[in-house]
């Protein structure tokens, strides 16, 4: 139990006995790193169920069969655990919606897969709750900021693979349009729980927030489409009008 | 202090003795109206300050020179007073942004005025957690749908007006284009805040992800930017591929 565990999937904050390279290998089966796990999951599960304020430390021990100071060894406090088990499952949510989408033969098939895997778990909503949490919490910053540039580089590269793969036309910079998806899935889960909406309701907005991606058109089309589909607003230096003619 | 108040600008939930309508015209300039305000005032600046947790009743109450008894008689609960304080602030930025915007000559400009307008002020993060707390506390879910649906219906015709004025041409569902708007804006602060972005980054990144809303193209290019330009993914009944030729 006393072996540092590792975990695969999620890098955690460096400040948790986690962090140690030299013990990676060893630690892969310890009991340590099945328990650190175990109360992750235990962990994820409470906290979506009840909330931060309504589940303690000693609630998430007893349904993870562990101690409470196991608790505080593997992750300090309850907010940190609170933030990596959202950083994780929001990993685990996008990398689900990924193998989701992966059969989609057209881009609106694609898009759909995505938000309707996205939209049928709390996870986005837990994640959004971990990120408001560490607005005053920096000390667990590094985290939650690892977690999002993993969440925009996978997408990114999730997304520019399956469009060379089909031959699909972007209608904008792919790393904007990955970005966005998780910004609108974040911004429509956050009003949507407010409002107790249901998950076929936050499904239904997020498609009509998010809009179209990507076309299936041929490459000849290519040159028309640049021109008149979206750019980036920030970087691109035409001017509106210019187009037209 | 004991006469019904009323606030003009943002509805109250229709449990707090606010929301007597026979006593509206009375009440306008009554001194509880007043009163109402100014805990709002204060409760907004130090709830942003210090957050939920961070701040007491008594706290706001001094902030305000008033008794903590008077918070509870206008707004029962500490949670009621944050989610109001939020929803009042929300709906201030969403005026102000709009009323910044009101100069801009292109499509771009105006973007630019209500990304720069909305990322100058914490008054969406603090939305933000407004929703985030609501979803453990659904007696607060009325007030915030009605701010959900304001904001939308405000930001439709605040956007409707200006491509009409102009004669842009929108890019897609100018619904869409609203609610595209605020989730993006939630979505990027939530982010934005847990990694202690600067308000730069934060209009920087929202501009990104938001890309562009409307073209200044003349009248006649309409039919080929309808064909090519984004659709509603959710309403839409043209396959892709078919607008290519």
């Amino acid at each position: 139990m006393a072996r540092k565990p590792v975990q695969k999937s999620v890098q955690t904050a460096s400040e948790t006995p986690a962090n140690d390279p030299k013990h990676a290998v060893r630690a892969t089966r310890s009991a340590g790193r099945r328990m650190r796990s175990s109360l992750l999951d235990g962990a994820s599960r409470l906290f979506k169920e009840r909330g931060l304020a309504g589940t303690s430390i000693s609630d998430i021990a007893a349904a993870a069969d562990a101690f409470p100071s196991q608790i505080t060894y593997y992750f300090r406090t309850k907010e940190a655990l609170f933030v990596e088990a959202a950083c994780r499952d929001m990993l685990y949510v996008a990398r689900e919606a990924e193998q989701a989408a992966l059969k989609a033969g057209t881009p609106r098939d694609y898009t759909r897969a995505l938000v309707e895997s996205v939209t049928a778990t709390d996870s986005v909503a837990f994640f959004a709750e971990a990120l408001t949490l560490t607005r005053r919490r920096q000390d667990l910053a590094p985290l939650v900021e690892r977690t999002i540039e993993r969440l925009h580089g996978e997408g990114l590269r999730a997304y520019t693979g399956q469009i060379e793969r089909h031959g699909w036309k972007t209608l904008r910079d792919p790393d904007a349009t990955s970005r966005r998806f998780w910004a609108v899935a974040i911004g429509v889960m956050v009003e949507g729980y407010a409002m107790g909406r249901s998950p076929e309701e936050l499904c239904r907005e997020m498609l009509r927030v998010l809009g179209e991606q990507a076309t299936a058109k041929p490459a000849s089309d290519n040159a028309r489409l640049r021109l008149v589909g979206e750019r980036d607003a920030s970087t691109s230096s035409a001017s509106e009008g210019e187009t037209s003619s």
